[in-house]
């Protein structure tokens, strides 16, 4: 049986809106289409031009009765996001719309696309290289501006040309060393292993400043993660809230977060934060507290920064405490807040504590919010954060990276040890290929796999 | 102030997804995103031809910085959705590009559209008329097929047609009683009181017969809605299960239903059904429980039929009989379940109640599914569906029927007893303004704004 290699999936997500769009590709789209298309004066749909639109109907291939208008846009191969003929169905909004007309397409020939399939393709079929294929699960996934810029700037291969040039430079130590082992007769230009050392230093030197960048690209990607905690009504949620009213234009509520936990994404001078208000965990009923302290832990556990909050106007009591012994060996900020309601709190027992971050406020009246603003990014940003600069945003990249200088490391460590070029040589390789699993030259099959099945349907 | 006439939004569901599109209309639409385009080789957006595509990102005015890859529509004026030049920016999915995107593009000069404002425009352009519109939001909200292809039809003008040529031959009436009655002298053919009438009944039998299919057109656009109603354990969820599972391919998860009552839509014997099972609204907490019964109640009195559920292997009890006495008055089917438990129900009982439909079953063997499937369908439908038929499916479009239909029957009785035909006149032009409600052509502006306010953003 002939394998079929024409795919299809609804591109856009699911749910109520004006429009949605059935995506297929592969050599037989158009043919695939084209059996269920009724245009004006039943003109056949092979004729469109690439990169055009033609209006009409999807009909039901049995009955003929009319499913849905449409807009037929068509790409033709290599100039598509897959790199093969593209055909996307531009039909009406609404679930079910959608639906019928992607069953009449894979009733039509058409199968299924897996999960990531279509930004595979464009990956297999070279169009793009691994780390702009992630990028694309990035722009889909962003939660804030900056995050998504920097997707979008590696997406135009920011990350593959950096990494591509430090291959090539390798490749070129590669080549000069078989040079002079292989044929030291030639009337070739010999290379030493000082020579040799010198030039893996300056790439050493380059991994280690674009693995320096990981710290910041990962709180670019993922967001600076954030708990507040402190006691009842000590002023968490209004701290909060405070923060998201200056935030709202970029607040956006991501669909997936639980009930019981409020988290929101923001962008505090610049930088990606997600907070979370250990508030929002607390009910009334016994067993839920119960959970919710469970979770309170688990969040305070996996935080970048912590934000305590205590009552300047009380006394430190046992909850204080008990709170602070929980989290005394993480990163924390202490906000002394409701200093409008006078100052009884002992800054004695504060000084003690682990933190050298002390900030009093007045959430009420606004009184400290910059500041803890400003200690927020100082805390974690060097400088100006930059989209268009170089960061490395993900894990899998960050590790291509360690290995590639280790490897390197190695190899130096056998110049210096042995001055044998060839014996170097072999480490050299490996912080080629290690590189290079990075854009995925030289990655495995089933890694490819694990990577695309992050992604949605219809990408 | 000039006024901003061209209009954006996000035209596709919010959510994860592959791509998302921000939809421009009006004039400057071109002019707008060619400001925030940034092609290939700097190209501008100025000279794309309508229907085709260009390949490029969109930037931020005021950076320079790129925000999102896309890829750009154009259709040029009549030709497009609004009947105005119209750009699609086809941009990555997730919520964040889109919404910068379309941020830019309100920078950029556009205002953000009002719920259902592209729609509106093609109605207010002449594109489509009102009847047509309206199928539009029945398209998106669409449940089952049936309804789904009914509403299509209705898009493409079905309901518009019929109602157009009634206004014909109303018109043509109306200008014969008027040149008979301002110039009785010229040489014209003379209509009489007897000739009117005659014409006016045929058309009266026509309005009557387009609101025969109102009944089915309401269970079509809505489903027909069904109540299942019986004590705990008697096979209520297993019958819904069972129902679903023939169904599976159909059946769409809405969502908005509440998590109370379980509501599914499904096809049975081609009529679009919407079940609803009262044992998702019982809990075991006593207060939930008042709410459920409370809920279950509402439920019964807007159902267009209920299945009540009797355990065939027990005589009837008290609590079967308070369910009874409830639903007693409206329309049900009695199912006499757990047939495979023996027949200790006494049949004379039965008899006794308001409903001769009663049904032995065995939901958990599958006996007497077919049955309750056939009777649901027989119950409500006459002869066979088919969406390219004309129903009536929309209770303004019945409601101008009527008021239309009123009209024809009082013109006919100033005929009949005054044979004035210039009096009659005055009822016939009702009868032709309150059909031109249905299309849009004699209607007020608040009730068109009432009307595009039930669409989506983006449409």
């Amino acid at each position: 049986m002939e394998k079929v290699n024409t795919i299809a999936a609804i591109a856009t997500a699911l749910g109520e809106g004006g429009i949605s769009i059935v995506r297929v590709s592969g050599e037989n789209s158009l043919k695939i289409v084209n059996e269920i298309f009724k245009g004006k004066d039943n003109r056949k749909l092979l004729d469109i031009k690439p990169y055009s639109m033609r209006y009409g109907f999807i009909v039901e291939k049995e009955t003929q009765e009319l499913l849905d208008e449409v807009l037929i846009s068509f790409m033709k191969a290599p100039r598509s996001y897959t790199a093969e003929d593209t055909v996307e169905i531009n039909c009406h909004g609404g679930i079910l719309a959608a639906k019928k007309v992607l069953e009449e397409v894979i009733k039509s020939g058409a199968r299924m696309a897996e999960p990531g399939e279509f930004t595979k393709r464009a990956f297999l079929n070279g169009r793009i290289d691994l780390s702009q294929a992630e990028a694309v699960i990035d722009i889909i996934n962003a939660k804030t501006e900056i995050s998504m810029k920097s997707a979008v700037q590696q997406s135009k291969g920011k990350i593959s040309e950096e990494i591509n040039s430090l291959r090539e430079e390798l490749l070129k130590i590669i080549a000069s060393i078989e040079a002079t082992v292989d044929y030291p007769e030639a009337d070739l230009e010999e290379v030493t292993a000082n020579e040799v050392s010198i030039k893996l230093n300056k790439i050493l030197d380059r991994i280690n400043f674009i693995l320096s960048t990981a710290e910041e690209g990962k709180i670019i990607r993922e967001g600076l993660n954030i708990v507040i905690v402190g006691k009842p009504n000590v002023g968490k949620s209004s701290l909060l809230n405070s923060l998201i009213m200056e935030n709202r234009a970029i607040v956006t509520n991501v669909p997936g977060t639980t009930r019981d936990v409020i988290e929101e994404y923001m962008s505090i001078e610049g930088v990606p934060v997600k907070i979370i208000d250990t508030a929002g965990i607390r009910k009334t009923n016994d067993l839920v507290e119960k959970i919710g302290v469970k979770k309170s832990k688990e969040k305070i556990d996996d935080s970048d920064l912590i934000i305590l909050m205590l009552d300047s106007s009380k006394k430190l009591d046992a909850e204080d405490k008990k709170i602070i012994d929980y989290i005394n060996k993480k990163k924390y900020i202490i906000l002394l807040n409701k200093t409008d309601l006078g100052d009884k709190i002992d800054l004695d027992d504060i000084y003690k504590l682990n933190s050298k971050f002390i900030i009093k406020t007045s959430i009420k009246s606004g009184r400290g919010l910059d500041k803890v603003k400003s200690c927020i990014k100082d805390l974690f940003f060097k400088g100006e954060i930059k989209s268009t600069d170089l960061f490395v945003t993900n894990m899998r990249h960050k590790e291509g990276l360690i290995r590639a200088k280790e490897s390197c490391i190695e190899a130096l460590q056998v110049l210096k040890n042995t001055s044998a070029i060839d014996l170097a040589s072999i480490d050299i390789r490996n912080a080629w290929a290690n590189l290079g699993k990075i854009t995925g030259d030289t990655l495995e099959e089933n890694i490819i796999d694990k990577i695309f099945s992050q992604f949605c349907l219809g990408k």
